[in-house]
């Protein structure tokens, strides 16, 4: 029985870990089509988010039955509750790879604004925290999962600047910019919020390791977005 | 035993229901910020959404104990599981509505837009769809869920008309009006996202009482954004 059930929590552990190289290869092919305006892999970002959908209701269905059959107590309970809830970050991440594949169908056919800096830096942030979070579960390391979290912060800084720079320097400036650049400025808050993702998913990874709560711990958390 | 289990998930749903107010009380604050473009009301939604953040550790810790102590089966495993997430999705909105907070104290002192017709209503539907999911949860009446998940395509389509017009009618026309768009735009999709919050919600209430999984049953979902 015993063995049975640490077998049942290291499928579990692996149905997560499909699903998270899934949500990355999302990240991947949508941010590849932003860099080629290419409708082809945004598209195919929209196709596949259904087989996360369906890979998250699997993994629920799985916690829960493991919680009714297993009746697990600490750390074995704290990785299944941790569980429900990675999925469902991770579920919320492929969506918004989903929300920038449709802002590249917007932009596609239009000339691009002049390459802006800040995004490339953000879309590398954004793949570095979704794979330090996914790593810190898997070698349940408390210390990786705290340096996503500290990195959240420059997510934040990068994303304001993107904005600034295309309100102040492009949108003010001409009108006809808009158009362009309002999908670009929805971008950057879609990776951003990418981030905070990572970040749930590292404070989850705090909280099984270590069975103390982070979450909410960092009082400037809800005024960063100034 | 029996009788003071009873009485511990009456406690969580209490606790829960207390959160909901809260938040609910957020979002009013926030829309009425906004109609006011009042900073001390937006100020007040900033600094307040710590209570809700701190409500949701508790209501988590609440939720693993009860898993642990009293290893629950079926209907209460489910209600506990979802309170769970209900809970996740509550904070989230609470940070939707300091967003917006947020986004009234870039606007305050600039002049406004001329009155959008369809944020107001945008504000009506979220406010609806919010409340409504709560009572869906007191009263585990998965159809007032089931009307809730409908609504959303509203909101979708409300966000895009708002949209639309902001970058057709205003800032593809005169570049001063971007810096008084963008924020109106963004608000526009902090309230589209408590409406998926909310449907999230809707959504575990019907897993909850029918023990039936809908989440992602829409094939429509991820393409609404269009």
């Amino acid at each position: 029985m015993e063995r049975h059930f640490d077998q049942e929590l290291e499928d579990l552990k692996r149905e997560l870990l499909k699903m998270g190289a899934l949500v990355e290869g999302e990240i991947f092919e949508s941010i590849e089509a932003l860099k080629n305006l290419s409708p082809e892999r945004a598209s195919k970002v929209i196709s596949e988010d259904k087989v996360i959908d369906e890979l998250e209701n699997e993994i629920d269905e799985r916690c829960l039955d493991l919680l009714a059959l297993r009746q697990p107590l600490a750390v074995d309970l704290r990785f299944i509750t941790m569980s429900l809830k990675i999925s469902t970050d991770l579920e919320r991440i492929a969506d918004l790879a989903v929300d920038i594949a449709q802002r590249v169908l917007e932009l596609v056919g239009k000339p691009l604004l002049k390459p802006l800096i800040d995004i490339p830096k953000l879309t590398i942030l954004t793949q570095q925290m979704v794979k330090e979070a996914l790593d810190s579960f898997v070698n349940k390391d408390a210390d990786l999962a705290r340096k996503v979290i500290l990195l959240d912060n420059e997510a934040d800084r990068l994303r304001n600047l993107v904005q600034k720079e295309l309100v102040e320097d492009y949108m003010s400036k001409d009108s006809s910019a808009s158009p362009r650049a309002v999908p670009l400025l929805l971008i950057a808050r879609h990776l951003e919020r990418i981030c905070d993702h990572a970040t749930n998913i590292a404070e989850d990874v705090i909280y099984m390791v270590e069975a103390r709560a982070v979450k909410h711990s960092r009082e400037t958390k809800c005024i960063t977005d100034d």
